[in-house]
């Protein structure tokens, strides 16, 4: 039997183990896409307990104690912090075999030095312990970030925002990372959804454009991308619930414009179109500045009205959309490469069953600018989990390249989460050293720790161009 | 290599084989759904040989025989049951890799002694054998039901049944579990298949409601849901073939109604209408009673019309239906928890593809009144195998908390069924063992113990309040 | 740790070594579906280089060095043989885990006798070596065929084809394998793509049949139906990039076809119209006549529009369709069946999320003519890597009966792809072997033996009737 979540965590084998602890733990990290916020960066926002830290913000976290018949109070109520974090750690040993209790537990250990077991009955300890050391001059969000080894961070920036955190973090030459905004202007593509014109309003007079049709709308949206620019940023991010395509003329995509100003609901085909001509146009800008383009579809947003109409969106009570849209997402590529308008795109699916689409799909449109210029993400959301990594890896493996895959992001708002990097990494090891160990790869060790290296950060390095400041 | 199907069969590590023999395997059978007659229960039915215990009317092994070329006088025709067993047993090892294979063993070790393996040459041995022990006093329904240490007992009922062989049942006092039926109105709700007017006649005599409209189909389903209540019933279920969500308002539900009873076809708009009308009315009802809803879908019917002309429905020709449906059930479940009408809830898809998409959504609905209110069930009929179960147990462990799952169910119309109990606990023994072993989790036995006893027993008790007569 | 494809490639248990290499190794191949040329068997082919072997026409490999940023000029365009080779041996080792590294390993050791790794360092002396090994007097087309053990070659023909190279095969009593022609009538159901009226008018030609509506257009299918049947063709194969259903009058099918032959453009329902007819019309010819039919489906074709003006279809562009179509698919075998018209079908979708339904609904249409008449054909196109036929085999082995699979085909346009038979086995025998060594089927070496010879070779000369010259 392995000893718990000890040194060789995940690591069954010795070529596995050789890889891991030789060439992959000391990569630094390129964490390209998250949600951490540049304010708490910049001014090195500290926490007091361990609750503030793990269930502020976490939904993963509320819905883990929600199915654990948590009430509400607990979670995004108004109890005392040490309540909420007693019936956390009450609800944690249930969770047998989710990434949830592994991800505490390496937390608890990399950041706090606690090798024990979180449940009820040490929940106390392990609260005592946590804040003893959230006092130590390390234990900021500058700290964490540094003792993290990360070399990049990509943030998810609203193309309303004046970027004066990333700004100040620029400037600050005693910041150890890399800091960059990340271009997601999702909210000036739901013309389908409440808020839209409120946001046009408030994009117009960001960007100094009177938004009266699409012209407008493209041109206001192209200053913010220049001003994304201007502060370095080197991607950009949509969030579709489901893919779409629907080309139309440009006089029919302006008058879906100009019946949302009057504040009129469109029909789904509008918001399509709509939708089609911003992605194009977006496309276009992202490839003549070398941006990469994230596309995050297949999500059922807020399937609980409810308490979406009490706690409002990422709550956590989103899910899995399997809403297939394989067609619309391959004539979208296409009409983007059509018009040589293809940057380098990332897609991902929160639908694990399109792993395969996704891996063959990017095989139709791969190009010779850079290796790997179509990706299929990591295992997103719900599917980062041990066996979502496995299958998603395996899948990428089977259909495409898989060293040259640009590995892994925490996609996460919180400064603790640079150890889901670690977990990946022992993932990826255990793969790759189990085809060597069955015979399928041959022992090579220095090629197979520079395929791990660069899936681990040299490909993302690269793709990003992480040197570029 | 491992002796065939010893005590340790499927239990590959030492934290596996603990679990399961000192553990799982005492723990009491709740099979809170499955299709065996009370009457039979009440009778004691008894079997003149195997072929009457197996091939009367199990449709996957005569899914089997015809997967082998067997004709069908040797499956549902008049052929002697020693020929038509004879098939089934040259078939039989031909299936490498079924579950079949494993059940019927199991069947034949735990109640009739063999240790052998069953095939064309041994067929005589075991109907010799099994012809024997079948005249043994343990070996009726009862016997059967008592060895296999059934709790309890969930069967599958019509609201018109009269519930008279339940009533009987609950007054026997020798009788070792508690049987209760669930409550199954698909026949009231599907309004788009053959026979529904005269369904609603008979449903219309039973009640005592004259069935006019809208109004009085829900006031008739509810007098049968007090009769059932009345008779110890905690459960329903429903078999959708595909999920369904078109929300109308009352006039126009009423008017599908009055076109069914007029005898005019629906549209498949309509159709849904009145599914959703009357799910959500039932839901309602069970909500204030504490029964749990079952949902069953993603199932294509008799897809094969020749055969169902001759032999009608379940008879081994029904097949997965992955038919999504994801939009429409979370907008049920969101309408039944927006009216304050959400039951305790099971979600079952044939369509093992969409795992997943319901360990996300049963996460977006969880409430405080238990813990894990909303269950994704067990793995169902075409994935109820080795892999299908740890498919449903990794996704489920992975997106939502293991430890508060309801369990294993047989489904099955045969009173043999138990040890598929005994075959689920050793693959979660054996998937909890493994966990433990690599490392992911600590070898605290106690709790591992809890948590499997939970599973195999607990959860449903407590889910399904089986201390309640 | 096992040697890098050693001769115990895949194979980590003794059942899996002795059911490999007393068993499956030996057994003659029977390649039932490929696309490889008969002119070129009959003319013996010779090659000068490896790059003319492994890069002229593979768009496997094609595609993955497009996916290693590799130019078009050096894939599909006029660099040299040498310089291409050079670019594939750099681009292969990145591809851990794809089944691509194992197929040209094994092809190198096999034909060639090389042992070593290809690489960027490795090309030249690969290069070398194999432009030595291609004078042999054995590595011509049928040197390559009979050193390969193959018995039976079913190659892919238009109806059109006049299949001369057939006849001369049949007539040349050197030719050691059978080589039977397929019938792929594709391009005249096709009438939704470019080319159909120049198809349709060329085959009225070759049928000599003047094709003016629906019962010429059948009447020219049924002419070279009779055609190929007189040249020893015995399968068909249907390649639908999705399952249609769409059953009308004659008379609106007739009018489908005219609108067509009128140069019209017809809807996607008169397409799914006139597809429905001709299908049913070739299974009924198919049925009386005993072949078996083929349908492969769910493929997304030719998403990239600028490539395919570039450089035309089966180029690797191609993609998996997650499309659905499972009714379809059922009301369309229904429909055959209904007619008395359901020939020996295999069913193959190239999204392998349909594995289980497949597995399914052929359990719902099998037939005592011949055991598993119906059958879920092997891992197909994407899915034809160590995962993907692991999933095929332990689906089918769930859902239907594993023992009467009909087996492996290349489905490849080379004639060094018979080494993925040998891959197919060792897959075969691990998986087979690993149940039985985990005490799930009994260790019987002569039944599992024979198991796994049906499974290599004599279901396949069983179900495509071998031995018929």
């Amino acid at each position: 039997m392995k000893p718990f979540m000890d040194k060789d965590f995940l690591l069954s084998t010795p070529t596995a183990r050789t890889l891991f602890h030789d060439y992959a733990a000391a990569m630094p990290i390129i964490d390209y896409h998250c949600h951490v916020s540049p304010q708490e960066i910049f001014e090195d926002k500290r926490f007091d307990n361990i609750a503030q830290v793990w269930l502020a913000g976490d939904h993963y976290k509320w819905r883990l104690m929600r199915s654990n018949g948590v009430e509400e109070r607990f979670i995004t109520g108004d109890a005392p912090d040490r309540e909420k974090f007693q019936k956390f750690a009450e609800a944690l040993p249930r969770a047998i075999g989710n990434p949830m209790y592994h991800w505490c537990h390496l937390e608890l250990k990399t950041y706090f030095g606690y090798e024990g077991v979180l449940n009820g009955d040490t929940a106390e300890e392990v609260w005592q312990l946590t804040a003893e050391r959230l006092k130590n001059e390390n234990m900021g969000v500058r700290g964490l970030i540094a003792q993290s080894n990360v070399a990049f961070i990509g943030t998810t920036d609203d193309p309303v925002d004046s970027l004066e955190w990333h700004k100040k973090l620029a400037a600050d030459t005693t910041m150890s990372a890399t800091v960059a905004p990340s271009f997601r202007p999702d909210k000036a593509l739901n013309i389908d959804k409440a808020g839209w014109l409120a946001y046009i309003t408030r994009l117009s007079e960001v960007s100094g454009v009177a938004i009266d049709g699409i012209d407008a709308l493209e041109t206001a949206l192209i200053r913010r991308i220049e001003h994304f620019a201007a502060h370095g940023c080197r991607a950009s991010d949509h969030g579709l619930d489901f893919a779409v395509f629907r080309l139309q003329d440009r006089r029919t995509v302006d008058a879906v414009v100009k019946k949302g100003l009057r504040g009129e609901a469109v029909t789904a085909d509008e918001a399509a179109a709509l939708k089609t001509a911003l992605l194009l146009c977006c496309a276009a800008e992202y490839t003549r500045r070398g941006w990469v383009m994230q596309i995050h579809y297949n999500c059922l947003r807020n399937p609980n009205s409810a308490m979406f109409r009490q706690l409002g969106p990422d709550t956590g009570f989103d899910c899995i959309g399997p809403l297939g849209g394989a067609n619309a997402l391959a004539l979208l590529l296409d009409a983007m490469h059509t018009q040589n308008a293809l940057p380098r795109t990332i897609l991902y699916s929160l639908d694990g069953g399109d792993n395969a689409f996704l891996d063959s799909l990017i095989g139709s449109f791969q190009g010779s600018e850079i290796r790997g210029k179509l990706q299929h993400g990591s295992a997103w959301w719900f599917n980062d989990t041990k066996q979502g990594m496995i299958d998603q890896l395996t899948s990428l493996a089977n259909l495409s390249i898989l060293g040259n895959f640009v590995g892994m992001l925490t996609d996460s708002r919180s400064f603790l989460s640079y150890t889901r990097h670690e977990y990946f990494r022992r993932i990826l090891c255990e793969l790759i050293g189990g085809l060597v160990e069955n015979g399928e790869y041959p022992a090579d060790m220095p090629t197979l720790g520079g395929l791990v290296q660069d899936i681990c950060y040299r490909n993302a390095e690269r793709y990003f161009e992480v040197r570029r400041k």
